[in-house]
């Protein structure tokens, strides 16, 4: 049985108890990804006057379109296309912001599969230009906040035949941990405030 | 009958001539649209590391995605979002840059109704934030570059009950025409060189 608030709105005992131990718990058991995540974050943000970071939207190749009249557009074949970028980017401070996010189940390691050469040369050139880039991992139970300048190091040492990944403990040691927050879910600028500020 | 090169592609002498006196006809007879021109621009500052200046994919609602075996995933139903940000975004000699291009058939003004409150709303932020706001018009066979600063009083002048769009005179007192150039078609960043550099 669902129980209703006066309005209409479900109540949900169990994401009530999540939010207010949010702190306390795993992100992998709040039933949020990582995308809703950064969105929260983001979200919050741009309310509070405090940075305008958008996700882009997804690439689509749009291959037909119906006009059905009086209504709106229906796309009925489309493709998903790969990205040329990062997925996120914006503005803080005056600078330009540009990050990817990423996450792995693997326990040991984090797979570089998950980004792909135009990603890559996208994050080379923000920092040819100034900006500020980034990834965010999602792996071990944990959110991670890595300079692309490291990520490009990995990703050389894999191209001149090394590593597939980044392993648990170079992570450790290059990462910053980004605490689960309760306005900010994922309060990436704060690490960027010590970096860069 | 098509003739064709060596390579196999065939010969275009419309196009051709098109491209070598693209400094002397108007950008209507090009067969070019502007997002064509801009993308162009885009890719030239790019490949000379000019700038990083990418068009934001078109948002699109996904509903229902198909899987078949061995192939890739087909978008069987989606629709058009409005966007809740400008189209075009990224860096140039390290600082933020932001903006919408829009045309008009119009020959008289430029009618408002081109943008949404969600893009001003954005406009508005960037500036806050320190970032390079503009937009690009296409209008009356000319293409100008228009500060976001004087695309907000319009738009408050319209909000006061005024009128619906900006006049001829207005744009021309205004704006910056962006000269057709052949290798950036829509060079604006000399417009930005002279105005923030």
């Amino acid at each position: 049985m669902i129980f209703r608030y006066p309005n209409g709105k479900p109540y949900k005992p169990d994401k009530q108890i999540k939010e207010n131990k949010q702190q306390s718990i795993t992100y992998s058991n709040r039933g949020m990804t990582l995308e809703e995540d950064l969105n929260e974050t983001n979200k919050y943000y741009l309310e509070n006057q405090i940075a305008v970071i958008h996700k882009k939207p997804t690439p689509v190749q749009i291959v037909h379109v119906d006009y059905p009249r009086r209504s709106a557009a229906v796309i009925k074949e489309a493709y998903f296309k790969q990205s040329s970028t990062t997925d996120y980017n914006g503005i803080y401070k005056g600078k330009y912001i540009d990050f990817e996010a990423k996450e792995t189940k693997n326990k040991t390691s984090f797979p570089l599969q998950n980004f792909h050469e135009h990603q890559i040369e996208h994050m080379k050139n923000i920092l040819h230009h100034g900006g500020i880039s980034f990834v965010i991992l999602s792996a071990f139970n944990q959110y991670y906040f890595l300079e692309a300048t490291h990520l490009l190091t990995f990703w050389e040492r894999q191209s001149a035949g090394g590593r597939k990944s980044i392993s648990m403990k170079e992570i450790a040691e290059l990462a910053y941990k980004i605490p689960l927050g309760y306005q900010a879910r994922i309060d990436y600028l704060k690490i960027i405030d010590k970096l860069y500020f």
